[in-house]
């Protein structure tokens, strides 16, 4: 066993390997290469940012997974993942984006070493590290093997998180509280954003007590006025006005495992409209971690949420909550299960979600979310506990 | 024109889409689709963290290009790009994340509107942001069209900066000099890891002046001791130790426009053989920023480094620099020219380059880089201004 920082103890990485093989048996692959850096870093225990170059994590039917990965990445993954020296196989640096030659070559003659040449193989169809090209040449170089797509099969034995995941969970959680009060107290008329974003990203990294902050997989969205009418813009260096809207979309990160949260500052007196539709959206906050129980469906919680807000007029149209846990950049979503009106995923206990009912309207945004457990009875547990409020400062 | 925030001249952007266009031509190609994000914001000034949803920019021979991407985000393109209001196409949100609809079924359909039904088509086939699935999709959805690879084709043209490029590096170079201070200064036995990235990210968000510090495309890297023999570990909470190197791969961002820079701090008297790898690396640099002229080729720089290096008994193996500029995560690097000895780009004045010759040995690591500017005449020209050392403290 290496020095390694693997995160968790080794019953927990047996507990995740084991259920993964079921999966595969259930979809009759005899092995899986994900490429999905939470994945990897969930079987294995790998940790780095290396995944801007190919690299990935071959399970067969069994022993250890296999880590694949560039020549100077090894040594990071010597550091980090639980299994033994000869479970780690590096490339050549000249296959690194190279215009002639590419990774995946050196992949498929692992392959191959591993017996899998004629083996049926699950990849990662749908995901940001799975290029259309490697498929490409991974098709072209296991010429006997079938090549099928596997995506999301390892998200979804990630959905239902064990105690371990959990702790780390509420130790994220505790830095996302911090991160929100930071963002609610510093937002004043004449702020410049980049100013605040530096204050909420030290207090994210500075953590709480032992508990160091983790990098998060999405940076602080923190748009005001006009631009909280669109979802996913990030700061400049402007100042923050009187009479404006601000949505704080943040996240507290402990050891790659993510708590985000939402929440709306107004500077100066809140309009209305933006009263009534915040009350509208408690109401459907409440409804949906009341719907949130195990035994109910994704759907369940969506159509609670719906129903609060049509009543106030509010269609919203999106999706409104996706699981989280363990995740690299560009998303914190473990992309599984949706709370939309069409998905009928039973919930089970120690699954977690991000209740996330942001609205955008024409010329104001509002975002009031919580992160939350399903639990063995009951409602939902929320892992924060800030109020459920614009913040009138 | 939009009230948005296109960071650049119309005549940038003019100037950039008549390259693009040219080399299209060249190509052969009726159209492209790009995926890549940093391609994106180069030819609309699309920004926003929604790269984790399938989006992309459509680029015809004729007019302005078309941006194209899930529902709440086309909010985002009204706030941020160049083109009017029917250049920007939104995708409904059932298909985010399904796992029965696809984002590329909506994509094939405005393809036909465009006029596209039968045309020659480039894709980025290697993209983070252009899955296997996707690919998939798109060619069953475009039987008549000639689906080809057209990875990097913008990349390439985003090799040599503008004036105007150049003034945004110059101002990420400041912030960039300013978060290597803070490392430098506050790295000490005792503080714990992420209490200085947590220092080294306010710094670098902060800025200098009114220029405000944009999120970097990689996250800082700051390993010590035997960490450091690996390439891309990031931090967690452990202390610093006297008789450790730390080296710090940190950058400056200003709107998205990256310089990078390394160096190395060790607590405690440096051992010799650090010091003498010091010595040949800098050695290495001096003689490839030499070679770094426009004329020469990029594996005149890796030869120069390479021949300094060897004198002292260092075998590296690795490209030693990469183009840097526009980016989004997962990468700093625009994934085109590498220095490597298998590389025979021609330089010309303009390009700017990561000169990035990591050393990587068995218990210990070393970083020495500069960020550089090819000049019409003379060596290439640093952006920043730091001893090239080993800090000791």
């Amino acid at each position: 066993m290496p020095a390694g920082m693997a995160a968790f103890s080794q019953g927990e990485y047996d507990r995740r390997i084991a259920k993964t093989r079921r999966a595969m048996e259930a979809a009759g692959l005899d092995a899986i290469f994900v490429t999905d850096p939470s994945n990897m870093a969930w079987l294995t225990g790998y940790d780095g940012w290396s995944f801007y170059v190919h690299q990935g994590v071959i399970l067969t039917g069994e022993g250890a997974p296999h880590w694949w990965g560039r020549g100077m990445d090894s040594n990071g993954a010597r550091r980090t993942v639980w299994m033994e020296d000869e479970n780690i196989h590096a490339y050549a640096d000249h296959y690194v984006q190279s215009t002639t030659d590419h990774p995946m070559e050196d992949l498929c003659a692992l392959m191959a070493r591993l017996g899998l040449a004629g083996a049926r193989i699950g990849v990662e169809m749908e995901n940001y590290y799975y290029s259309a090209k490697a498929h490409a040449v991974i098709v072209a170089g296991m010429g006997n093997a079938r090549i099928e797509d596997a995506t999301a099969l390892v998200n979804w034995q990630r959905t239902v998180k064990s105690d371990e995941e959990l702790d780390f969970m509420r130790r994220a959680a505790r830095i996302a509280e911090k991160v929100m009060q930071v963002a609610i107290e510093r937002a004043a008329p004449g702020v410049r954003k980049n100013d605040l974003v530096a204050d909420i990203l030290h207090a994210g990294i500075t953590g709480v007590g032992e508990d160091w902050g983790d990098y998060t997989a999405i940076v602080p969205m923190t748009p005001s006025g006009l631009d909280a009418t669109a979802a996913h813009l990030t700061w400049d260096g402007r100042e923050m006005r009187a009479g404006e809207a601000t949505f704080f979309e943040l996240a507290g990160c402990y050891w790659r495992y993510h708590t985000p949260i939402c929440r709306t500052v107004h500077l100066g007196k809140t309009p209305q409209k933006m009263r009534d539709a915040s009350e509208a959206l408690n109401e459907g906050l409440a409804a949906g971690i009341e719907a949130a129980r195990a035994g109910n469906r994704a759907c369940d919680v969506a159509n609670a949420l719906g129903a609060a807000l049509e009543k106030a007029g509010i269609k919203r149209g999106a999706r409104c909550g996706y699981p989280i846990g363990l995740s690299y950049p560009p998303d914190w979503g473990e992309r599984t299960i949706s709370f939309r009106d069409t998905d009928e995923t039973v919930l089970e206990p120690g699954m977690t979600f991000h209740f996330m009912p942001g609205i955008w309207m024409d010329d104001w945004g509002l975002e009031t979310t919580e992160p939350m457990l399903i639990t063995p009875d009951g409602p939902a547990e929320p892992f924060c506990s800030i109020p459920r409020q614009i913040f009138e400062k």
